[in-house]
């Protein structure tokens, strides 16, 4: 996986995350407020995603959900995921009323958007957060983040549990499991789903070990790329 | 968790899961055919969910999605979760072209409502199965279904694994998994979520413990709730 | 026609009204302020109804108005049809700045849900304005309340009258009224359609006179459910 | 009231009609085939209406239902209003399996928009006829027509029931009632309504006598517009 | 071009623009305030414009937007074109915060309808600027307007530049041209379209030169229009 | 302007075009079939455009359509613009019953983003149609491109006109033009809008000569493009 940091000029973050033939632009921006439902609530700042694929990300085009007229269940669950997952790194007091909208664009698709966008959306949340603390937004900057987030899928393949499948793998995986843990190796998400199949306690311990080492090993990668310049 | 069959007349499948205060009004329709896409595939048959929210179920008023003019988040991530766990009990090859629709509406929410719906859905959709055999729609109808669901929800208050939380202590809860489990005790689904915490793998342990254990309690009640009259 | 009181715990009124096969769930909800359109306008406070049908509470299942994104026509004129009944009862001077929502959701229909719903929401609606007397929402609450209503459905089978058909008879009937009255036996709605056929003068007469009668029975079984515990 | 037939030379028929300070402009349209919910059911053709308001017809301007993006209660109950009335003029087996579509655009409006639109319809309606049967569409064109329709509007003011009262009227009245008669003198729809106030026997009988009278003038009216030419 | 003023009532300004078959209705409505994005902005007022087309203006009944729950693109750009163009006609800070919305609605379509359109728009928007003068909104109201507008569409068939086709000529034409032109013989729109066919900077020049020919022509007979009664 | 080709692996033509601080990624999908409204009229394939910016394409964000649910009418006038432009070079009947749709996404925006889109869908939609003769989809893939296209626009800017302004001076220009031009220096498309300002044919003359000469420029850039690799 790796991180193309600044991609994009007019974001406060944005990074185009590519893993495999998955490439993912996750920008952050920030707008002074809060939603209506949270304003005057004392419950301070609020951070928001909405994840999209572009028509042709994938294989074969699909209509736009623009002109469709409607935000489609599989773009609502995963808009949702991400907004959760970040959510978790971050004090909305430290906050305070300010909004922080994670766009998690597919550009191309083969396999584990979702949690590409997650994990590339972590970098961007975190060079807003610092823009935030440049240009003396809150008073005390240094209390914003609590946490990093990366994620994961896991799946199981002939009764064998195998991290970040691509694609054609996905299709064929009989159990797909998505899993966002902190840096220090606690869950924030654990998502497992047999859909046409089911899975035994042994299989799900085994995905969530994987899934752990895979999000230590993330985790390393993003700090490389915070580092970096 | 109580099992009201055939509380309304017209369904193949009509169940009202009362449990705590939340009461679910599950109905499985049969209709001929399935989906456009489906079509002609060689797939077979098709089972698909709805859940709604009546607009006072909950302590304030919601607004009606259909006044609103679509469907929130919310509704197509449940929704969706439903349908993939009744999709489990399902031979699709055996049911032929025919698609099942349960809708599970909640008329009064306190807690758990998914999970109930899950749970009641079960219910209503063996007994439509039961109709559809005795019906004659398909060949062999004692192949139509594969397995039984149920599912519970469980939650991390003051550190604890809990069982089936009402709404104030969803509310308080730390962390919040849904557990769906078939009726030997494997796994279908499992979503567990901190948004606001992080949880380690202890505590997964014990929560999905609780989980395998509340989910064959409730296969147990359904079996009873199908032997009875 | 039976009310049950109280049937679900949050709404400030709740009715169960059952009716033949037809089950309507009636809430009336309060909620401090008026609409846009009305505030500051010193014209006191706003009753409005939203009707709703679950899918399967046909025969066949209909889909659901949320995932078509509009509401139906039907839907809306009947909606109209009780928001106008039941504003009738209200001096809205005396209710003050206060919506009062009723939610006719139809469980299970079996012909005459709209008038099933007038009635029912009656019930929940005077309900409603007791609490709001309970809780001194307003100075002076025994005005609030100006007059009962009730409705009936009338139709004519084979060219005779006939009071509150069931869906069988519904189909088959030549005409088809609804008839709307005050408790002291006044028209508040009078809506007569032929459709298909036409009607002269003389059943109308008859149509009223039966409809008449109807309600003000319904009246008394009002009365007496609201006098019960 | 004045009829000025082919006011637009496309439809089939068109009719603008004007009353008072009201003008709407009613056009047939005939188009082959009948909606999918019809077709092959062997019950023949279909008629529908639409009605709508251009933004300034009235005495402030309304926000378009196009851009708002969804249909009005009181548009959907006018158009239903409108179909019904115009389909009881209709022997839809003998029309055969097409179908004429009534748009009513009320291009000013003065009070009793609905009636003057259905009486103006059933001009363009039997013009539209009389080019079905000249276009040799249908077998026995002089059974495709089985009676005429007239509607008025009245009210009760000061007590005193009142025919086809203009805005200032229609806003000022008590209780309003639109009537549709048959060129026979019967009834096709009957809709009153008191909303703020109620009324009794006395006075609806008062106004069905008044609405009676008024609908035999204008069908008096139609009949000679349509023989003028 | 015919321009008829006063043709309804209530609008501050209305037009009926008849131009061969075509015939537009203009209204221009004059509301205090301005949209929200405008508000304390210190710019001034605003002009915008809403184009639609009645569903039988054409030869054959377009559906409504209305019922599609969405405005089509070609309606959109005719909308913004009009806006624009009436826009060049205003100071906004003269105008003060006040709206001024132009409705072109098509009542029957005959090639050229955007033309007239603006043609006749602009009569009724210095009929709603007369009205603004004599209601004293505005402190200086012979500042509002500064310029006045005209449009026509011209065409190329068989390689000859065309002024202003009918239907028929506007689709065997070539290219199409919509100019619209400032009293004083300015440019303000200038849009061009081979869509099937190119078009050299000969074949521009003529068309240009003949479109500002016939703008001059049309705005003689705007003057004598707003000279007569 | 850079194009660089195959930017992403799924489409049948992708190109991502940069322009100073414009980049927008512009495919071709080709899939067989036609709409409905063109199917079986023998007039042959299909060429359509959707235009989009990401939300944060631009210094502020904006929200997405697909969540507002519906397309804003610059989007459609955009879409339109490059729909008919890309029409103009292909032959259709060539084409036969297939269809090319180029999606024009905006990653990020700096002005001229619809000349940007028009320019690199030209050379995305000419690497389809190779693509389509290397697959044999049609009989002679020769005939099917009958010319290129290329796009600029120009501005005044202190009555002096200027090529391709960046986004500051797009928003200081006095007229905006933008010009569609073939590889023979033919137009296919004008649109100059002067908005506040308007302008005399001498700027309009001063803005084509240099539109052209822009064009030809673009020309020879596609043309060294497309012969790369």
């Amino acid at each position: 996986m790796t991180f193309k940091r600044n991609w994009t000029d007019h974001p406060e973050g944005s990074v185009l995350v590519e893993f495999g033939g998955t490439r993912v632009l996750c920008t952050a921006s920030v707008t002074d407020g809060v939603p209506r439902w949270r304003r005057g609530t004392g419950q301070g700042g609020w951070v928001t995603a909405e994840y999209s694929m572009l028509p042709r990300a994938t294989h074969t085009r699909g209509d736009r959900e623009s002109i469709k007229g409607k935000i489609g269940g599989r773009t609502h669950e995963i808009s949702r995921l991400i907004g959760r997952s970040l959510r978790a790194c971050v004090d909305m007091k430290a906050l305070g009323e300010h909004t922080i909208t994670l766009d998690c664009d597919v550009l191309q698709a083969d396999g584990g958007t979702r949690t590409a966008a997650i994990t590339g959306a972590y970098v961007a949340l975190q060079d807003a957060i610092t823009w935030i603390g440049n240009e003396k937004k809150v008073r005390r900057p240094e209390n914003v983040l609590k946490r990093s987030v990366a994620a994961v899928s896991v799946g199981v393949i002939s009764g064998q549990a195998r991290l970040d499948l691509c694609y054609k793998e996905d299709v064929a995986a009989e159990v797909d499991m998505n899993v966002v843990c902190t840096g220090d190796g606690e869950f924030v998400e654990v998502q497992g789903t047999g859909e046409d199949n089911v899975f035994d306690r042994a299989a799900l311990d085994a995905m969530l070990d994987l899934a752990a080492k895979g999000c230590k090993e993330l985790t390393g990668m993003q700090v490389k790329a915070l580092l970096s310049r």
